[in-house]
């Protein structure tokens, strides 16, 4: 049996979402840019990171780990680098915000980077990422997250999904964004076996022990995510060195915690003893494509670019060559013109939420 | 069986190397340089990457497809970003040039980034990020190589090993240095396999076909290399993003060539036609970690990370989680002190050439 879908109006979607943050507390601004990042998730077909998350950021706002009306600050800064406190805030808010930093830095210099501590969630990578595009600029957005990945050899969760993203401009064609877990798998995949009570590949999980399973429960047995490669004759020490720059980058650089000390994003787990930082950390940055070489050239090599992989011969049964960032563009235009599909679970987590906030359920 | 070494002294190797780059027509400096750049691969314990190349540069030089006298320049320049012209010379120096011009301007403004178009294999690329430590700066280096990489879904080579390298500093700790190509097994491991008549493991490489294959001479029957991740299922696209990402930023935004089209390391395989840019590419960058906290704090924070990892549980059979960077740096101590072995073959071949070149073989 296939799951129920809504198929509700972008606007309105939207238009709740801030009522929502609003309701919290959140200026205009904010629950306006907020919801933005959430929307952007949902019609690129992030499904895991959208309004589906809503509830989890009002929670972990009862649970006073989330500042509704935080004032981020810079705290260091050079030319082109600088460290945010985000104030306990939104990381919805607090990332889109330091990557505004970031392209004013890299319009006079050339290129700017922001490490940003004391933040939470960011929501996808790409949004930020992309936010660089319209400026003619290369965008790279990366976030520490709750340990649920284990290093290569070892049976405890020291890592999160960590996610590395690069938007890159093209011409004709459509932008290059590469947005990617640096775990074999992204918890979500998890959540949907579970949901159709289905085994995962082999490759994606180990149980307690250190041993592979198939069987999505044993994450939440003790169990941790496996770094992209799933074995190291496979190359897991690979995705176990993505995950650890992904981290120092976030964490270290920016002074928020890091490894096994990254608060969850679920509110009933505690928070963990001795936290070396603040909040959660990201870390994004912008370069000027013309810092290197004429933005037209650029361009039409990109193209050509984008145009030889599509164009690629491909292994018998397999349709074509995918560019990244591809299928999430094309269900940006499709959703934006159709809708978006939330499925009965989240339908009615919001619905209870908007009668929990007490706020008009409009979608 | 297992081959023979000859033990030989890393400065009357440096020595050796140095006169054949000379012998070339490299500048004392460049030879100097050049041969640094092999040794630290040769000490590191990437001997693919060290004097077992030695043979090919020069039959490259020799291929008129190297400029030994080449004078680099800079072509395209703001604060922090730089586009190099290599003058179609050796990537070693080419790209340690690159990352001295990148460390100056983050001295100045934070961070600083250089596309290097026109060049030629740079060696291994923790060498150029290394640069970075002793500035108290992260390093970063990418190059793209010769196509060997099929993306997902293809059976064509359009990409090379791609490696990504980070390099950190710590306190008291040694610096933590990624460095990885985004293929899930790097040609170096296939050659091996073949010398001595092994399989490979399922995930390295597909056939002509676009069949997984355990025999390794099918990369030269015309199959490719798998992207980190291997499988669709297991996340093989996500090695071919980071691929994507390493040949758009050395090869698109230089100048130079990208995916297919880059030229071969070996002399005997001709170019491609209608190449869109000039030579191999290459990115290096650095940022100092002042830009972002105070150095002592950043390095404190590196500690604790670092000694985390090291000290977690691992799974039944395993000794330890190990630190990306910490088996490279454990060689290079090692064979500082008790010499860089040699295989009978890359002896012979070293011989040869000095013969060849008529220099002096004394090592």
């Amino acid at each position: 049996m296939s799951a129920h879908y809504f198929q509700t109006n972008p606007e309105a979607l939207l238009a709740l979402t801030q009522r929502i943050f609003s309701k919290i507390g959140c200026t205009e601004e904010d629950s306006m840019l907020a919801a933005e990042v959430l929307q952007s998730a949902d019609l690129r077909g992030i499904d895991s990171h959208g309004v589906a998350r809503l509830s989890g950021y009002v929670r972990l706002w009862k649970a006073n780990r989330i500042n509704a009306q935080a004032t981020p600050k810079i705290i260091h800064q050079t030319h082109t680098t600088a460290t945010m406190d985000g104030d306990g805030g939104l990381g919805l808010t607090n990332a889109s915000k330091a990557m505004d930093i970031a392209i004013d830095m890299a319009s006079k210099h050339g290129s700017g980077w922001v490490a940003i501590q004391n933040s939470n969630h960011f929501g996808i990578a790409a949004y930020h990422a992309m936010k660089a595009l319209e400026h003619d600029m290369i965008g790279m957005s990366l976030t520490n997250a709750s340990p649920l990945v284990a290093p290569t050899f070892s049976k405890e969760r020291l890592l999160g999904t960590n996610p590395i993203c690069y938007a890159i401009p093209a011409g004709e064609r459509e932008p290059v964004v590469i947005d990617m877990a640096t775990s074999a798998a992204a918890n979500g995949k998890l959540e949907i076996a579970k949901r159709k009570g289905e085994e995962i590949p082999t490759g994606w999980l180990q149980n307690k022990a250190g041993a592979n399973t198939n069987n999505p429960e044993d994450l939440k047995g003790g169990g941790s995510l496996l770094t992209l490669g799933s074995t190291k004759e496979m190359g897991s020490h690979k995705g176990y060195g993505l995950s650890a720059f992904v981290d120092i980058f976030s964490g270290v650089l920016s002074g928020a915690n890091y490894g096994p000390w990254v608060p969850p994003f679920v509110s009933f787990l505690p928070l963990a003893n001795d936290m070396p930082g603040k909040g959660i950390g990201h870390f994004v940055g912008a370069m000027r494509v013309d810092g290197f070489r004429p933005v037209d050239e650029f361009k039409s090599n990109m193209d050509q670019w984008i145009d030889r992989f599509k164009s690629a011969e491909t292994i018998e049964g397999q349709k074509e060559v995918v560019i990244p960032g591809e299928p999430e563009t094309a269900l940006f235009l499709k959703r934006k013109k159709e809708g978006i599909p939330l499925i009965d679970a989240v339908y009615n987590d919001l619905k209870s939420l908007c009668a929990e906030l007490d706020v008009a359920f409009t979608i």
